[in-house]
């Protein structure tokens, strides 16, 4: 099978397995696990923070963040298809309390003068905006990726209004690697900013929140009661540690190899898709010209030997990873040949 | 003064004087008022519903509507500039912990196709959609009125995916006037109600829930935790009755002297208006084209003694009501004039 | 019927009534409603507080009190069987997310050596403890006047780890006629206050939440976001004025009447009571030596003319108050005899 | 050093390490790793019950379980110091929504006439009872068993009032072990049970809940929301399952140790506890008797290599696990003699 519905089903290498089984241990809810030590040291120096955190996914990052920005009666500007907003079970409304202010964006970016009007004035019959979630790359916006300048701007006119930023990089290692700007840069246009260890990395499970050093000890309290204190935590920490050290790099490989699947793509009758859109890992392929439905033509694909994920109606996303090389990639397109013409 | 802020702050007419003051009361909260029974089968029955509550406001109803209706881990659909999601203090989020899916409408309707989308299918990331609600009039769609025609196209694709719906209906009186289509026609359409009868009705303070009696029942229970259990309340139910009662056809008045206002305003130079747009009791007016800012221009006209309200940057709200006669209306046409030529 | 299930029974007087028929209103939204604001100065000027807050109910003063000094993840402390905990729908919990340390009291009073310990200390596993409340009288209690000592006790071990106290003082006036200690004096002991005009002071709807100034404007917001934001409420504010300049000491006459009460069921055959602890206008009679169970028993009462609440399993509450005179207590002790014989 | 401060400091064996290493893994948000199914199938039918879902914590595993089977408005019975009130960072209340009704236990079990005194009854007044909670063993009654027929009165008694029981089995396979019930036996007397993998039997990480299957489905969606959904979780899935098979006999050995300490604590002068009560692997010991005061006394035992808890300004908890054997059980009493004496 060739999985290319998310990169968060890479498996964990030989080292990291390795890793694991070594990987020297305590107890983390005494702050004693060197390993997860270790990894938030690195985290925070690779992000330009004070102090990281270690969490166990993605969801969890970003709502701990939710929770230690904002509290009930505030309220949180984010981009209308941001996965905090649409794929986190909201969260943010019935953990947190607080109102989602959703703004359509344009490849994930929110125009300025929108951000602008939506930051709250003082009124009795308004909640307080008290935090703007960016997502860079983002992820139903096609793996765009949010440019440095774009961030800054936003950044400036957060401050002007003593709301915080907080970035949803999941995939922020991949626009990293796509851009060429560091990702301590990008972080530091924001407060505080998660990232994953489990998706193009390839670690098996966790993620890193960073930020300020008081804030992220308030953070740890809210991980406490979402139930992420973990115990002999370096277990996990290890293989992300690899992750940080060792995986980061080959990103450039799955943007390649999305880049190459789009332009194939693009060649097949009956697929709409821009190439030019694809500038990291995930490609999104519009299918609304085939004379096949949606379920059809994934069940069809699979049977192919290729997993892919319905996005919309009649979209498609394909993620590349690491377990998906160059020959994978050819086959993808010969199977959805295939399918096609069947 | 002539105050054409709101339609709120109109105030109780020499007979509501008279019913408090003789109202027949007992403490609510044992549901022995008769004033208050009376006020609330009365109203129930305009609406054609099970029950009714008597609450203290339109905030208090909505939000006893979302709380009774959703709970943390639910998504309601509104439109993007709905009074229960734009002027409520975060309320939904902070007090029933649910995600607002807001949608822009065009005049208060979110087109049906996006409706339709934003519906959410089983998936482990998302919330469940388990509310829409409407505002009809829609307030910052100017006084709009949503058509009987809309509201019963929403209810059936509602309805197919067991989705209920809540009408924000604070000038729903506003809306039958205007339209000739009774108010329990349009309650017909949605599951639940809330009208005011402390905007164009004259009560002093109030407003009504009405739906399934069950489910009144509860919500019942959930105005006991606001704090909305009262012990005498017949005092303030006695006016809501007048207002139900005698004050709902002059509303005519109302939308005549809004027509008036906005097709004298179109006169003005700077100013920007479309009188067609004006529906029921709510003028607004776009101010760009004056050389004057918005504050310096309310201030004017505070002046002059007329009181408005600024409702976005640019533009300028002004709302008629039983406070408010022809008089009225040629002296603030003149009044602005003078503000303009200043 | 002698009504004598509560003092929230009491229905207003001719000169409330006049009050409210005459009284001079605006909008209190926009905090013109001259009534409201006089209210609110007259009772702040009471209390000893820098600012009040008029608001529907004893419920809604309290949780608004619950919300704007804690937030998810804190701990207040309070008595087990105080009003915000037992008679509030859980609403410091629903709505303020905060979770409720309750200590069995004597007589309404938490042993301060149970509240010093209780206090949370600095721990990842702890919530942290942001307030205390009081009840004063405590309704559970039988009534029972919280002294000022030991408020001031109270008051001073939570000022030393830095914990605000609440005060529901529903039923203050009656602990101050009762032990010639102003309310100013009782509130002194407490940074905010709660005080009820609808109970024993006999205004139809109302109380008031009075604390510092900064603290009352948020106190605003979240009345609002709880729906009690109102309108004309001048037309509720004058009768509350009533009952604070005119209503207080006659309570004396209610205690009388209580003790009186309470000393004529001691000599009732099966029936137990300790006249000496009714301290005010509440009285708590055990049946438990009756051979008629708690049902019967209301029930014969009721036949008899006379109303009563069953407050546990085998107690009673009798509540004197504005309409009961010295002839209904007379006859209430006649009913009971007549039921215990029957 | 000798770890005595919890069984949660136990670090992973060769064998887990191994089975880390070797696990077979696959994406677990799509219930696609076979290792954490495995683990999940297992546990349930230890457990007997339908269904089990892994989680990354005791707590998250208990707040999960207070959110699928309780709202906000709703109020949960538990013991007064059960580690879901007293150590979960009041996310009962901070995350659910719901009121904490707790009642002070006798070795962790409530009185059954109190408890059946707290279900509440249908009034506007009160919240619901939607739960029970109970915890065996009994973390802060000094790891006491909750005997099976208690748990079983409870649950007849809750049955009988439609409120559904959890249990809090982080130490459940020390009750089952100690006592020679099985701890199906003791699950099939609650509704749904959490047990940790962590403590005693050794596992680095992880929890199971387990209840009916339609229960776990939607505790899952609540997993997912706390971030618990992990991916690659079959690494640590993979200890957690030699956890239960391998580790549950031993535990008899920490509690024979835990005996034998508590006898020799007996025996130092000045140290108060009573080995009879000693039941499973916890040891709570009074030191009021000493001269030395809690911080003295800790630092002094740390500096002659031993780690202990305090419980209470005069209690100390000692926990036995895997990592402690005779001898490090025997240079404890030692250990403690010389502090005493120094």
């Amino acid at each position: 099978m060739i999985d290319l519905r998310s990169d968060t089903v890479t498996r964990p290498s030989a080292a990291m397995r390795h890793a694991m089984a070594q990987a020297e241990v305590g107890d983390d809810v005494y702050r004693e696990d060197p390993t997860v030590l270790k990894l938030e040291e690195t985290a925070a120096e690779m992000l330009g923070k004070e102090a990281a955190l270690f969490v166990t996914s993605g969801t969890q990052g970003n709502q701990i963040a939710v929770l230690t920005h904002a509290r009930p009666g505030d309220e949180v500007i984010l981009e209308a298809e941001s996965h905090i907003f649409y794929y986190e079970v909201g969260a943010m409304a019935a953990l947190a309390g607080v109102q989602a202010r959703t703004l359509p964006g344009v490849r994930g970016q929110i125009p300025l003068s929108q951000l602008k009007k939506a930051i709250r004035g003082v009124n009795i019959h308004y909640p307080e905006t008290k935090l703007i979630c960016l997502e860079n790359t983002h992820n139903r916006a096609g793996g765009a990726i949010l440019p440095l300048s774009y961030m800054k701007e936003v950044y400036e006119l957060a401050k002007a209004h003593q709301v915080p930023v907080h970035l949803d990089g999941a995939r922020l290692f991949n626009a990293a690697v796509a851009s060429g700007v560091a990702v301590c840069d990008f972080a530091a246009a924001v407060d505080t900013v998660q990232v994953c260890l489990s998706k193009g990395l390839g670690a098996p499970i966790g993620s890193i929140l960073a930020g300020p050093r008081d804030w992220i000890e308030r953070a740890r309290k809210w991980r406490k009661a979402l139930g992420g204190g973990m115990r002999q935590a370096g277990v996990i920490a290890a293989p992300g540690l690899l992750a940080l050290n060792t995986m980061v790099e080959r990103l450039a490989d799955d943007h390649r190899r999305a880049k190459r699947l789009a332009e194939g793509l693009a060649q097949i009758p009956g697929i709409s898709i821009r190439p030019e859109d694809v500038e990291t890992n995930i490609v999104i392929a519009d299918i609304a010209g085939l004379s096949v439905g949606m379920a059809d033509f994934l069940h069809r694909l699979a049977n192919e030997g290729v997993l892919a994920t319905d996005f919309s109606e009649t979209t498609v996303r394909f993620v590349t990873h690491v377990d998906v090389d160059d020959v994978a990639i050819e086959a993808t397109l010969r199977a959805v040949s295939r399918c096609v013409s069947a």
